[in-house]
Parts: structure tokens; sequence; C-alpha cells
């Protein structure tokens, strides 16, 4: 362990070092980068942390990250309320929305099932979703979970749970990556888009 | 660029992108981990950045980072006091500090001369190690600089500039790393290390 000479910077790398992915060399670096700049870049950083901490909180409805009680995307208007894409995490809701092509509202379940890590589904916004589908009479869901057996396990119980409801239930293709060789692609997966081809004129743009 | 659709978060992020070597998908990744924490742990982190800039200044005898005038190396009374170090930035000290092989002073000169980086002697903390040699009553000036062009050309600078006053100029010996094997040591290195060959019993401890 090396010692710094300084209980502030020894601090700063402490807290920084406890980042994921962050060990204590990078932290040092890090912390001696913020030393050179100017004061107020590293207040803004120090300022920013802790505001995000303290004054997020959750959508109500969607359980997305919000500065209001209900988010930005559950209460735009011009957005379909029947339609709502399943996502794992906050993040993916950032990652669906930079496609541009859901026009629809979204459910955080926050992780997926997996017995193993010990999270089953009282521990996800499983209820909640269920209760959705009624209140807010929706017409679709789209399960738009990760293709692993955690996702696909809790893609299937979610199913199950929705059954008896008068929702349509749809989960995103699986087919082979834009931009990949064929030849790299794995068995299970050209499997996959062998089996839901589709109609190559169905590509084309509607007019 | 992806929407956030949270200024708080977005703030966040494009903070935490500013530091070196962290883009804006690490960034978004370090946020979202705070926001999975407890908040006195994003307090903390920010609290520590804050502390960190505002509270450290700079040695006024060797310029390393310090929260007092003089830093705590320099004002231990059971170092040796006539020996001083010239390092080129604040982690050197740590690193060499690390060895326990160090038992006198530092001097931090705040960089190397650079021509092309349009780093000049003027720039750095030359004229003070000159200044400190005289009235420290200094007895040996270990250059620790790395072995680069930079590296050598301060070191000779810094070499000519003490060449009249009473001091002994020292370097760190150059040779082959320890762990490394013969094979893949470069020739400018290994050629170094023979012209600069020990007697084999000198690296016996001494009793």
């Amino acid at each position: 362990m090396q010692s710094f000479n300084s209980s502030l910077l020894e601090n700063a790398v402490e807290q920084l070092s406890k980042l994921p992915g962050i060990g204590r060399k990078t932290a040092l670096r890090l912390a001696l980068h913020l030393l050179r700049r100017d004061e107020e870049e590293a207040v803004a950083l120090g300022e920013a942390v802790i505001a995000l901490r303290k004054n997020i909180c959750y959508c109500s409805r969607c359980h997305n990250i919000s500065e209001t009680e209900v988010c930005p995307i559950c209460s735009d208007p011009r957005r379909d309320s029947h339609v709502v894409c399943v996502v794992e995490n906050v993040k993916d809701v950032i990652t669906i929305e930079s496609t541009h092509q859901h026009s629809g509202l979204y459910h955080v379940l926050g992780g997926l099932i997996s017995p193993l890590d010990g999270i089953s589904p009282a521990d996800l916004e499983i209820e909640s979703l269920v209760k959705r589908v009624t209140d807010d009479n929706l017409k679709e869901v789209i399960l738009a979970l990760s293709p692993t057996i955690e996702g696909d396990t809790t893609n299937f119980y979610i199913y199950r749970k929705l059954a008896d409801l008068p929702v349509e239930v749809t989960m995103l293709a699986r087919g082979i990556s834009i931009g990949n060789e064929l030849e790299y692609t794995d068995e299970l997966t050209l499997g996959k888009s062998i089996q839901n081809r589709v109609l190559f004129s169905s590509t084309f743009p509607k007019r």
C-alpha cells in the first residue's frame, strides 16, 4: 500500500476506487488530474455526483429514474400509453430510446429472475406490471430483456402471469446482427434467424 | 448522442466523462452505479473530490502536494535534509517513497523540459532548486527523472546549472529490470548495464 502523505488525497483515492472498474492506481491518476485542473471543475464534478444521488427518484409508473414523481416519458402525451416495453434496467431505457423505434412507454423491472443470485420474481417490479396491464388498459407488452437464461426465464414468467389478460405479449426479434459476418454468427442465433425469416419485400420502406 | 431524460444524470455523466480515460459510456455506468448505492457513498465521493481540490496546496519548499505550508516529508526531522531527490511530479514522490530507499527530501519540478510541448526551464521549479542547493547547504542532488529524451535533457540542464556549486549530482542507475528476461531487454539498456556493472559481492547485504 502506497502512502500519500496527505489524508485528503488518500480519502479521494479511496472514494474514487470504490467505483466499478477503477482500482487504486487509476483512482490516484484521476485525483492527480483533478488537482491539475481548475477548482471549478473538481467542484462541479463533486456537486454533480451529490445532486445526482440526492435528487433523483424513481417514476411511480414505470420505475425509470426521474426528477419528478412521474417521468417525462410517462407524462409525454405524444407517446402511445397502451404499449409498454419491459426492460431490465434504466440503462436499457436509454439504449432503446436511442433507436427512436419505440413510441410507447416503459416498465423497468430492476433486474432479472436469477435463483443463483437469489433474485426471485418478488424482488422485481412484476406485480406492478400485471396491475398496470389492467389499470392502464394496455394493448401490447413488448418484452425487451437480454437473450440469456435469466432473461428468457423472466420472459416466460411474465408471459405466464399475463396469459389470462387481454393483452398482446411480444418480444424482440432474434436474428443475425447487422454488420456481422455470417461465418461468425453462433448456430443458435443463425437457426433462429432461419426459423423467423421474413419476406424480403417487407424490408422495403413503406410508401 | 443518447438522451437521458434527466438533467441530473446528464450533468453527472458530463462531469465524469471529463476525467481522463473515461468516456460517456463508462461515465454512464459509473453514474448508474452511484444511483444503486447508498446515498452516503455518493455524498462521500462528491465531498472528497471537492475537499481534495479546495484544501490541498503545494509545499513551499519541495512543491509536493501538502495540506500545510511545509509538507510532512520536509518537516520530518528524521529525514536527511541535505539530500534532495529531484522528480518530475507528485506521483513520482509517491512511487519513490514506496521503495523506502530514499531517506532525504524531494524537489518536484512540475514537468520536464520539452520544446515540442512548449515547456521551457522557466516553466519548471529549477531556479528554486538552484536556490535551495545554496540556502539549505545541500550535499547531494539525486536526479530521478524518466530515462527519456525529455528526462535526459532536463537532467543535463540541471547538471549544468549546479556545476559550479559544491554539491554532488547523482542520477538513478540504468540497467536491466528485475524479473525481466534478458532476451527482451533493449540493446541500449543492456549496453548501459554492462558499462555500469558492479562487483557481485557488493550486492550481498552489509553486516
